[in-house]
C-alpha cells in the first residue's frame, strides 16, 4: 500500500471545530479486544503473530469498504513511517518499537484506527476533534460490533474482555481527553487539576500518553479503571469532569485578560515572533511558542494564523514528520534547522 | 528659540557611515574651558551665572552663522526637552539636572555642541560617525581657537587650561571613542578589553559616560589623563590601541560566523522578530535585541533594516523621545508600552 502524504493535512481531530476546541482538543476511546483461542501477544512466538496478523487482515479488509479503512503491515514499514504514524497518534509507541507481524489500519480522515498485535491483539481507536465523548463512543462502538460478527473475542462471563495487561481487563476501553491549558500552567494552577484528577481515579499524561512528557501545555485525562463500571458509566465520569475544567481554564484565561491585557498579548506576540525568525528551533520550545500562539488566537490578541494551521504545525513540526519532509534521516541538530525553515515558510507574513 | 524635531532623524553620527563604523560607533573629544576672571560654576551665586550665560551666549552668537550653532537657554527648557537633548549627547547628564542659567549651542547636524556653565563655563564638543579622530580634534580644535579670540580663557603657563575640577586640569581635553563590541560581550572576552584599557590608564565606560550602565554592548573608551600630555600625544594614544579592539572584536566575530553561522543567525533572527512583535519592553532590552540586529546586519545575517535605521532606532526609544513623540510623559508602564508600538511601526516588514 501506497503510504499517504502526511506532510499537507492532519486528521480530522486537527482541525479544532468541535464543541469546545478551544480548550479540548480531541477526544479519545480506545478499545481493547483479543482474539479467543490465540495466547496473547507478548505469549506469541513469531509464526503465530504472522497467522494472527493475516486472520486479522483479512477480518479488517471485509469492514474496510464501509468504513474506508485501509490496512498497513508495520513490520515491513521503515521506522520513520511508524514514526510518522505515533506522532499522528494512529499507533502507539509500543506499536512503533515492537517486533514481528502487526499492524494498523486507518481512515482517510484519521478518525478511525484498528491496531494489530499491539499489546492487545485488537486495538480499535476513535478520535475526535473537540469534546465528543457520546459520537466518539457511537462510533468506536459500532465499528466493535461489527468486528464482533468477523471475530470471535476472548470473553469472559464474570470479568468482561480479557486483555493481556490486568490493568485493561473488564471493558477494554481508555477514554482520554486531550486539554490544551496554557492558562492553568502560565499562573501555576495547573497542579490543583491534577489532584482533582487523581482523586477521582482518573490518570493525567503527556501528548503522547503513558510515560511521555506534557509538552506545550497539552494534557491528556484518562480512566485508570476498566473493571466494575459500564462504559457508559466511564464516559459519565469524564462528562461530569470535563465541563469543569474548561470553566476553570477559561475563567483563568478571562481574569490573565482582564488583569493585563498588554502581558498577555506579548508573551503571544513575542512567542509568534520567534516562530517566525528562529533559524533553529528544538520540538520543545517549537510547542511551548506554538502553544502560547494558540492560546493568543483563541482570545483574539492574534489575528495572522488560523486555529487549524497552529493545531496542524504541533504535529508538522514533530521530529519524522520533518524527516518524511526532507525525504531523509536528519541529526537532531539538522532537524532543528529544517523545523525553523518549515516555521519561517508556513508562518511568514 | 523653537526647538528642532528630534522624533524623525539623528545626528551625523548616528547615520553609521564613518570608518569602521560596524565597530566604531564615534569618535567625540570635548573641551573644557573656563573665563578668566569668573569663579568656576560651583561657586558662582545665580546671578553671576546670569550674567555670564548672557555674556557666554553673546560670544556664542558671534561664531553661530559660521557654524550653524543654535543657543538654548535650558533653565528655560523643560526637564523632558533637557533629557531629550541628553539622549542625543547634546548635553551632558550633570547638565540635565543641574540649576541656574546655562545652555547649549549645537549646529543641525549635531556634530557641534557648546554648553555653557556645566560644570565648566564652556565644554566644547564634537562628536562624529565611526572612527574619525583626527578630523573630530582638527574640528573641535578650531571652534576652540575661534572661541578663544572672543573669551578670554583661564589658562595657566605651566598647568595648561585651568578647570573646576582637577582631573580636567591641563588640555581640559577628554576623547571618547564608543565602540560597539557584541561579540565581545557575546563570547565574554569584554574583560580582556577592560584588562588592557586600564593599563594604559584609559577609562571604560557606558553609553552615557561616567557612572552611567553599558547596555546594549556598547562601549566608551576615554582618556583619564589631561596634565602632562599634549592633545596629539592623548590622541595618538588612541589611535594605537583602537585598532587593535577593532582587529579582536572582528576575528571573535569571524570565528563565530566559522564556529556556528546557524546559530548566530538564529540569535539575531530572533532578536528581529522579538522586536518586530513584542507589545511592551524595556528600554535595556531594546538595546539589547538592538545590538543584536546591529551585529547581525554588519555581518550580513539580517538584511531587512539598514544600520542607519538600527542606530536611530537606539536614540529614539529612550524614554525622553518616546515621551517627546507622544507629547506627553508617561509612566514607565506605559512608555514601554509606547516603546514597542514604535518598534513595530518602524520595523514592520
Amino acid at each position: 500500500m501506497k503510504p499517504r502524504n502526511f506532510s499537507s493535512s492532519g486528521g480530522e481531530w486537527l482541525r479544532g471545530t468541535g464543541p469546545e476546541s478551544d480548550i479540548v482538543i480531541s477526544s479519545r476511546i480506545r478499545l481493547a479486544r483479543n482474539v479467543d483461542g490465540y495466547s496473547f501477544v507478548s505469549r506469541m512466538n513469531s509464526e503465530s503473530r504472522e497467522t494472527l496478523e493475516v486472520y486479522l487482515h483479512q477480518r479488517i479488509r471485509d469492514l474496510a469498504g464501509k468504513l474506508g479503512l485501509e490496512y498497513r503491515n508495520l513490520k515491513e514499514a521503515s521506522m520513520l513511517d511508524r514514526l510518522l504514524l505515533m506522532e499522528r497518534h494512529l499507533i502507539s509507541r509500543e506499536h512503533v518499537n515492537m517486533d514481528g507481524d502487526r499492524g494498523v489500519a486507518y481512515t482517510a480522515e484519521e478518525m478511525v484506527s484498528v491496531m494489530t498485535n499491539e499489546e492487545d491483539h485488537l486495538r480499535l481507536q476513535v478520535l475526535r476533534s473537540g469534546l465528543q465523548l457520546d459520537e466518539t463512543w457511537e462510533l468506536v462502538n459500532d465499528i466493535d460490533n461489527r468486528l464482533a460478527e468477523l471475530v470471535p473475542y476472548s470473553f469472559h462471563s464474570r470479568l468482561g474482555f480479557l486483555t493481556a495487561c490486568p490493568t485493561n481487563v473488564g471493558t477494554g476501553m481508555r477514554v482520554s481527553v486531550m486539554f490544551h491549558l496554557p492558562a492553568l500552567v502560565l499562573t501555576k494552577q495547573i497542579q490543583k487539576v491534577f489532584q482533582a484528577v487523581s482523586k477521582i481515579h482518573l490518570a493525567v499524561r503527556g501528548l503522547y500518553g503513558e510515560g511521555t512528557m506534557a509538552f506545550g501545555d497539552f494534557y491528556q485525562i484518562s480512566n485508570q479503571v476498566t473493571l466494575g463500571k459500564s462504559e457508559e458509566e466511564i464516559i459519565q465520569g469524564f462528562k461530569s469532569l470535563v465541563p469543569r475544567i474548561i470553566v476553570y481554564e477559561r475563567k483563568v484565561r478571562d481574569r490573565m485578560i482582564e488583569d493585563n491585557r498588554t502581558r498577555l498579548k506579548d508573551t503571544v506576540s513575542r512567542a509568534f515572533g520567534i516562530l517566525q525568525n528562529a533559524q533553529t528551533i528544538s520540538s520543545e520550545e517549537t510547542m511551548d511558542l506554538l502553544s502560547k500562539v494558540r492560546l493568543g488566537v483563541n482570545l483574539g490578541l492574534l489575528s495572522d494564523i488560523r486555529i487549524s494551521r497552529v493545531n496542524e504545525l504541533f504535529i508538522l513540526t514533530q521530529p519524522a514528520h520533518l524527516q518524511k519532509l526532507e525525504g531523509k534521516d536528519l541529526d537532531p541538530q539538522d532537524r532543528d534547522v529544517v523545523r525553523a525553515q518549515f516555521l519561517r515558510k508556513h508562518l511568514q507574513n
